[in-house]
């Protein structure tokens, strides 16, 4: 029976993994929960799990809580409050599937615990990559990657030495605007960016397949979680999302892993990883797969995947500016307050005005992200 | 530096394999060369590779050569030349790229000297998979495939668990005649049935490839090398031939291996495993990649598929009449004595006709295949 504390439940990723745990209710127990604010739902799953205690983001949401549930459940509150409910230490797997930046001091307690991290929070890598990969191999955490593209490499990678790798490569569904031309990008509204072909997902990393900013961040996430370079690091358009990602060896041969879209797989590889359960919620019937295709992205349309591999290059604290900035402008083009493509044009205008800084501690991670903030919402809003 | 012996030589896997030694001459020398009857080209090999030792299974081939050679090369002569051969136990690897059931008795011998067997004569397991199978475990011997089907799937299963596989996927190309009617097919010609879309291939294994039996033999070679019920190897068709065959685990993920279609790629895995060499020679460009389709294989049309699968619930000796049968049937159409779609019904008829053992050893199998030939030769001419 494995403990397991999900960052960010009420989500998509964390309504996944729930159900997971639905389905396996003797290999897995839930021993607490956070969310954003979304009570409602947090309220249902904690009388299902019988959850002792929960945190919530939202002081005001937390408070409302409180009321409702007396004391059965012990509420902490605000970041202060996820960061306790990590060091309580009572867990065997961190699921963190919270959104943006938040996931990243709660990932490192986790590490400081030695916890396995199924981590589908991939700005934690994002901003602070090299920080986390040399602290999980200080403290001998295991990091097993739930984004399924992450996770098809990994699986691709079992029982391979890695210095056969020749190549990764992320495969990208190219999102709802794949055939629309630069010019018709300028006009797309928040519903069509909304309205992603394969995956059902939250809103911004809906909005960041529409940009390739999420293939972007996966490409640096890639880069931290299989330390290779960024030549080798490749990403195809695969429109189909039925292959999830591949490695080519150095002999040329390519491996590739597969299934149905449907993020309940990777999380549950993460969950239970070197084992497999069976499993038969998502199955593939190949009969139905016809067309699978590939081809090269374009960078000139999607800039924000050009950027993230020039951030690679720059180092620093790039990759958090980057981040930060991204945040920031897709939450304001979500708001209307910013055109679709003024997405890439704050992120460059960001990485311009913040200075980079090569020797850092997670400190300068927190300032930088806090200054990107600050500069885009001044001047956006 | 691994020593090489390569039987059938002359064959399109032994030139492959010839090529490959050519591209890693430190890392690989071939002592020793066996062929049929290809002379002409048996003699470049001698030449270019000063080979000391060689044997011909034709005897007036082998006498023809040795004249032209004198002393330079020992040529060991016919079946009991290839069995010496194989027997000087002075080589590290023994590549089986004999055709039929002549991989047999040789492939035995290597196993007894706990030889690594790059076995790409399909043949071998079909007709004495048991038998095989067993005695390389007794001997400790490898036996790692060179089928490109079957070295995707021991690729796959690289660092995973047998235990998790719920089902293996050979992807097959469906041959020349996927769209064809069955009615159509009565008329097929000798020329129609050699013209293999995606693989430049020996006669023998291209008919078998129009018929499917080739996928037959494939699923009966599956049987024996991963120990795994029927039910769970699956034959789905994939005319690109880019996917080369698939592993379904039980949580429902899948892994693929894949790559441009080359027998080079299966050929210097099974030289290099567990390594890798670098080798550039067969690279897949994704970008030229598009409508990758899969769907299911007709039954009713490729009899000869169903007949392999027959065999295996069958066991005994049938898949060694099976296999008989089915070369007496393919030799029998290349020489225009038959129809193609008369293939399966001299195999069904064999199957028929022949009895059937159980508890049984390497000379009932040979008894067994030589009344199968009998038969058939009998009726045929």
């Amino acid at each position: 029976m494995k403990k397991i504390l999900i960052l960010g439940s009420t989500g998509s990723i964390g309504q996944s993994t729930i159900d997971i745990v639905r389905t396996f209710p003797k290999e897995f127990e839930i021993v607490g929960l956070s969310a954003n604010q979304n009570t409602e739902d947090l309220l249902k799953q904690i009388k299902e799990f019988k959850i002792k205690t929960v945190a919530i983001n939202d002081e005001a949401k937390a408070k409302e809580l409180k009321s409702i549930l007396n004391s059965k459940c012990e509420i902490l509150i605000g970041e202060k409050g996820i960061i306790e409910l990590v060091r309580r230490n009572n867990y065997d797997i961190l699921v963190t599937a919270l959104v943006g930046f938040a996931g990243l001091i709660p990932t490192i307690e986790a590490i400081k615990l030695k916890k396995r991290i199924a981590l589908a929070n991939k700005e934690t890598l994002v901003v602070a990559g090299e920080i986390i990969i040399n602290l999980a191999k200080e403290y001998g955490a295991e990091i097993i990657p739930v984004d399924s593209e992450h996770s098809a490499i990994f699986q691709c990678l079992v029982g391979e030495n890695k210095n056969y790798i020749s190549k990764i490569i992320l495969t990208a569904s190219g999102g709802p605007f794949l055939n629309k031309s630069i010019n018709e990008l300028y006009d797309v509204t928040i519903q069509e960016a909304l309205n992603h072909p394969n995956w059902k997902m939250g809103n911004k990393i809906t909005i960041d397949s529409a940009t390739m900013m999420n293939k972007g961040l996966e490409v640096i996430e890639a880069f931290w979680l299989f330390q290779l370079p960024k030549h080798k690091i490749e990403v195809v358009i695969h429109p189909q999302s039925v292959i999830h990602s591949m490695v080519e060896f150095v002999d040329g041969s390519i491996k590739a892993q597969l299934s149905s879209p449907n993020m309940k797989l990777p999380i549950l590889y993460a969950l239970t990883f070197p084992e497999r359960f069976q499993y038969s919620q998502v199955l593939t019937d190949f009969k139905k797969i016809s067309n699978l295709s590939f081809f090269e992205p374009d960078f000139d349309k999607f800039v924000c995947l050009k950027i993230a591999y020039d951030v690679i290059s720059e180092g620093g604290v790039s990759s958090c500016i980057l981040n930060a900035a991204n945040e920031v402008a897709v939450d304001s083009f979500l708001k209307g307050k910013i055109k679709f493509t003024q997405i890439p044009d704050y992120i460059k205008f960001a990485l311009d005005k913040i200075d980079n800084k090569f020797n850092f501690e997670i400190n300068d991670i927190i300032e930088t992200d806090k200054k990107t903030r600050e500069l885009l919402n001044s001047i956006i809003n």
